[in-house]
């Protein structure tokens, strides 16, 4: 899957896996989206991948050949087996509220939003012939939109999955491996956990090193100012590399999270006071670079990388 | 200067330039000093380069031709045209106080400390045959030590110099162009500016980037464990890069410029709780990502970057 443009002809590759979902619909084609629909098309041609947004981003779509079939209404997904709500968190939600309307047959329906509390309670009020599976790829880009999406997107990548328990619980363990199996296609690593234990960790994992990354590169930039950071180097650059990524999908990640991210916050703060404290202090400086040191050196063991 | 272990010999490279300085000392052969060295070696073969470092040190460097001759002692710069102090901040202190009962001629110091205004201050009291110019050459690595030198290690950088005023201004000035000529050689960007206006520059750049991204990686750690860890994007990864740096080093770096530093941290602190205060407001969010996302954006211009 290295050009992530242009799918394959059938012709060109090995026999075709038969497609793990014969219609999958896309609602919302930005970069996780119109990834998904690239990496599906490539990997089952004889499938049918239909996307749901604004007209114009779709008249992109189909000039990169992200998509089979689309339309603004969703309308156009009545007949999918599985459908993927990719549009920012809020709007998922809102999505997932009038799906309903559209669909009456059988039907397993997912996302790939950063939080999944609010959605996997909303999906409580979902009629019987839907089964709600929430997921959430780990896997992103400062860039955003359908120009950044690429079928590899999520290749090594984890996918998180948050099966609820209660009445549903049953008919979501009995789809569950056929999702694994549909983002093991996709190059990604299938997991499962609750969506309480989702949050708190992408809390930690995700919005704070993102909130930090920007809030560093405000302060940084306000007191260095253009001059200042033309004499920067690649520890400034690295550390404020996510202060590019979009504020309309971290507005709603905050709001939608923010009950799991302000105690986070709340640590970071603390942390920084104390250090601010002991500046003067080696063993204080010295007991924070010897937890840091340690704990980087997991998160490179664990991440497989050389650094 | 593409291979920084082994010298060229002057047979396989173009004749080679004067040496601008016949004799350099320099003190303390770590990642900086050592790279000085190789560096020197590499443009100026005519030149010599004496090291002083503890023995074990010095046989590393002899083993990678780093040096010319070297010893653990003082002594052996007594002759040099220009002495670099390249220990960590307090130790320069040290020397830079004891260096006047080895040098009898009149020599240039230079140091390549992280902090600036203490090192600038002693100097005042240095004899008549010594012209001090504080350095501080923006490069490094999270790596340290010799084995981590490279003659490139400087090429496309910045390195300031801190003249001071006083009663040595006439003679600084003097020296300056011949300093700027000499990193000019070693591939970096001179720049000269004063002491106090350099430490509150890096408290921003450098030091506020290292203890955010130390604490950060504290706190991210120790919520998410080695298994959460084993989940965590490129984001996390970029923004922890520095929590690999030593500790010894930076214990230093914040004691001599903690009334730099205390104040950028509070700057953060307070823009990371007026965040956690808003979590759920889309116009606090949307401002602190416009105010990072337009920050970010001259950081990349300046420094001529694509990412």
């Amino acid at each position: 899957m290295t050009n992530p443009v242009i799918p394959l002809t059938p012709a060109d590759r090995a026999p075709a896996a038969p497609p793990i979902f014969d219609r999958i619909g896309i609602v919302g084609l930005g970069l996780i989206g119109g990834s998904l629909a690239l990496a599906c098309r490539q990997i089952w041609p004889a499938g049918l991948v239909i996307g749901v947004d604004r007209n114009e981003v779709i008249e992109q779509a189909v000039a990169r050949h992200v998509i089979d079939v689309a339309a603004a209404d969703l309308t156009i997904v009545s007949e999918a087996d599985l459908v993927v709500l990719a549009a920012p968190v809020a709007q998922n939600l809102e999505i997932l509220r009038i799906l309903p309307d559209y669909i009456d047959k059988p039907v397993l329906v997912s996302d790939v939003g950063s939080t999944k509390r609010a959605i996997v309670e909303a999906a409580g009020a979902l009629p019987s012939n839907f089964t709600f599976v929430g997921g959430h790829p780990l896997a992103g880009s400062t860039r955003s939109g359908i120009d950044a999406a690429r079928a590899d997107l999520f290749a090594a990548r984890p996918w998180l999955f948050t099966p609820q328990g209660g009445d549903a619980a049953g008919a979501q363990a009995e789809v569950l491996p056929r999702l694994f199996t549909f983002v093991e296609a996709l190059g990604a690593r299938p997991h499962a956990m609750a969506a309480a234990a989702h949050d708190h960790l992408v809390a930690f994992l995700s919005h704070l090193p993102q909130l930090a990354a920007s809030a560093l590169m405000q302060v940084v930039g306000e007191a260095a100012g253009d001059e200042g950071l033309a004499l920067s180097g690649r520890g400034l650059v690295d550390t404020t590399r996510l202060a590019g990524s979009p504020a309309d999908i971290w507005a709603d990640i905050c709001a939608s999270n923010a009950d799991e991210i302000a105690p986070a916050i709340d640590l970071l703060v603390d942390l920084l006071r104390r250090v601010r404290d002991g500046l003067r202090d080696h063993n204080e400086i010295e007991r924070l670079f010897g937890a840091a040191n340690q704990w980087r050196d997991v998160l490179v063991r664990e991440r497989g990388m050389k650094d």
